[in-house]
């Protein structure tokens, strides 16, 4: 099915070369859940004082997994392991969902030697309501534990990939009182959504020592920004998962730890990891189910940044809109029927529209300047920015997308046929 | 353009037969506002003491004609004509926006012999943004309101259309107090959105004698079950409009005031009503831009219908889940996803689903009896019923709505190449 698919016009031709982090090590293996010849189950292992935080889905229906990830969170007894398979979500399973989490827990304490339940992270990705045998795991996990190599993020990012058409992976590195640290993560999706899959999951790691509630925080501002800004299709997954894993061996170096979110130190490091999260969430969009064309709706002039990103999303969600920017029709008419539906505030007489350069309406009508040929041509473009100011405040926001097209559909109604 | 569009395959062989009803009467002409060959303005004139109660779009991002039809409903100086051009919405134009109406109001005062400007009802659909040229209604109007009929409301609803595949048409009778009234409505729509074209408009018609502010009660309940619990894609127009004039003329025939809502006279009325609108709603739903399956879904077991009705517009409103039933795909998984990502309360180990009268899963995981090829042979029907116990209460709601096929992207993407 994976095979089946193009590649993004947007896949990138050189991937980023993740350096090799201390204090965390990565295997994969074949485990044959769905797929065939390819990776499908990763164990990441994590030493001793590594320290965890992250954002998991909002949905009422999230899978076993999501629900063993909020527990160990809010137990935050130090991150072990990390077991990730591709294939099916284990959502929507039932009883048998939380049997295979706790069976996968088993294994992983047995590889890694360790006692606690809390210290295992679980996530899933794949065909939802289909019961998962995590029994398929017995006789990996503790291989993969003893072969596990720091070199491994290439790998571990295309071990999760479902349909996406190429793996996600970003680095940075930042000054934190003198000592460099390195953040590394990589993530799936193919959008929002995808298929019977069940979406978004991103791995972060870092040595830096730093305090888990500072990490906390940082992680879940950062993901309003950035992952919580993009969107293929608006359908939300039952299994999204954003995890950020700090092992503190910066602190081997002469980091001492960070321990106040108003430290100045953090400065450097706040900066990197929004920038990694962000530069993962325009990967996910880029990768949009049959895309021809990646979007970025800039919104001013708007009430707050909660009110800009309202209006922002209500664009990139608009099926109508997007259909328009797949036949490369400069359609403002639709960017303000899904500024007006977002329920935020404008004022329709202040309102302006610009398709990248080219202002197309000023003041709540046609611009005089505007023109239809020039429009037309920009939307032949494979990158469009569409901006619009509201009018009614100094806020900002910023959201990224894709077109819809044939090609979602093709994809989306023959998947399971 | 509208030529191109193939007929919806819901499009029925024989329309309603609308009786004239005392009080109003039609007269549709060609303006030549955008279409060739077709009427594409409708006049209707409404003798003294006639009322008129509606509801109009939320859209932050209203039309020109929709401020006109809220400033008449606010002042209820008595409803003396309604003026509805199709071809350009009005929408989006700035003060050239009102200017158009304000002259439209200006031909329909010297066509009706009229002076309340509030006693004119305008609404515009078609295309946004561009200016609306209403001197083409100078020479017509005056003429049309000599010429109106009784007999015209099949005309009328032919002249309001834009990319609708068949014109939407519905009759009912009500007993008020021993007193036989008839309720007439047409409307337009190929979805709650169509391509350039803004969207949703109703006009219903009935001699019976209520006030106002009875009509008004009833008219605003029942949007709230019948068009608001109907969409394509969940792209709200900047024009919907939805009034219903009531000439009074059964008095004639004695029946006597209804001046209270309590009026238990009113019973058969507000049924008749409740009917006759969701009657039109299914209309649109099954005239749905490229659509191949009319889709129904009802929840049950929601905490409020408020609720049920925010998770069944998540799942109709769900493109994933609209393009697996394009694909005759039984796909639930995709059913949870929405489910889960409406945010409304429901207990993802109480969840069941039913495609049609076979049950795919039960208390949130695949029912045993859940045979894959029967819900495939199923989802080959062209009706599509899908029910969802959320099991956390004893409220349930009921969403009309169709799938997202590749006739839609194509109508969308194409619309102005």
């Amino acid at each position: 099915m994976v095979s089946t698919t193009k590649p993004s016009p947007f896949a990138p031709t050189v991937y980023a070369k993740l350096p090799p982090l201390e204090g965390v090590r990565f295997a994969t293996a074949e485990a044959g859940i769905k797929y065939q010849n390819r990776t499908d189950l990763l164990l990441a292992v994590m030493d001793e004082g590594t320290v965890a935080a992250g954002v998991l889905t909002q949905s009422k229906t999230c899978s076993a997994p999501v629900l063993q990830c909020r527990a160990s969170l809010a137990a935050q007894t130090g991150a072990r392991a990390v077991v990730v398979n591709s294939g099916n979500a284990n959502a929507f399973t039932g009883k048998r969902g939380k049997d295979a989490v706790d069976l996968t827990v088993d294994y992983a304490l047995a590889a890694t030697g360790s006692a606690d339940r809390n210290g295992v992270y679980v996530a899933s990705t794949g065909v939802i309501g289909e019961p998962l045998d995590a029994s398929k795991f017995a006789g990996l996990l503790t291989g993969m534990a003893n072969s596990a190599v720091a070199d491994g993020f290439a790998a571990a990012a295309r071990a999760i990939m479902t349909t996406d058409t190429y793996p996600k992976l970003a680095t940075r590195t930042a000054d934190v009182g003198g000592v460099t640290v390195t953040l590394n993560g990589f993530c799936k999706g193919a959008g929002m959504i995808a298929p019977d899959m069940a979406t978004m999951l991103c791995f972060m790691f870092t040595d830096a020592c730093v305090d888990q509630p500072v990490l906390q925080q940082l992680v879940s501002r950062h993901a309003e920004t950035t992952f919580n800004c993009m969107t293929v299709d608006g359908d939300t997954s039952t299994s999204d998962t954003c995890l950020l894993f700090a092992t503190g061996a910066a602190a081997k170096r002469g980091q001492t730890p960070v321990t106040d979110p108003a430290d100045r130190r953090l400065a450097a490091f706040d900066a990197a990891l929004h920038d990694l999260m962000r530069d993962l969430a325009i990967q996910v969009a880029r990768d949009g189910e049959g895309l021809t064309k990646f979007v970025t709706f800039e919104v001013t002039g708007a009430e707050s940044w909660r009110a800009g990103r309202a209006i922002a999303l209500s664009c990139a969600n608009s099926p109508i809109l997007k259909t328009a920017i797949a036949g490369e029709d400069p359609n403002w008419g639709r960017v303000v029927m899904a500024v007006g539906k977002s329920g935020e505030a404008a004022d329709r007489d202040k309102l302006s529209i610009w398709f990248g350069p080219h202002i197309v309406a000023r003041n709540g009508e046609r611009a005089a300047e505007h023109l239809e040929d020039t429009a037309a041509d920009y939307m032949k473009n494979a990158e469009i920015v569409i901006r619009i100011d509201v009018g009614v405040g100094t806020s900002s926001a910023t959201v990224w997308t894709c077109d819809l097209t044939h090609d979602y559909v093709s994809i989306n109604a023959d998947y399971r046929s």
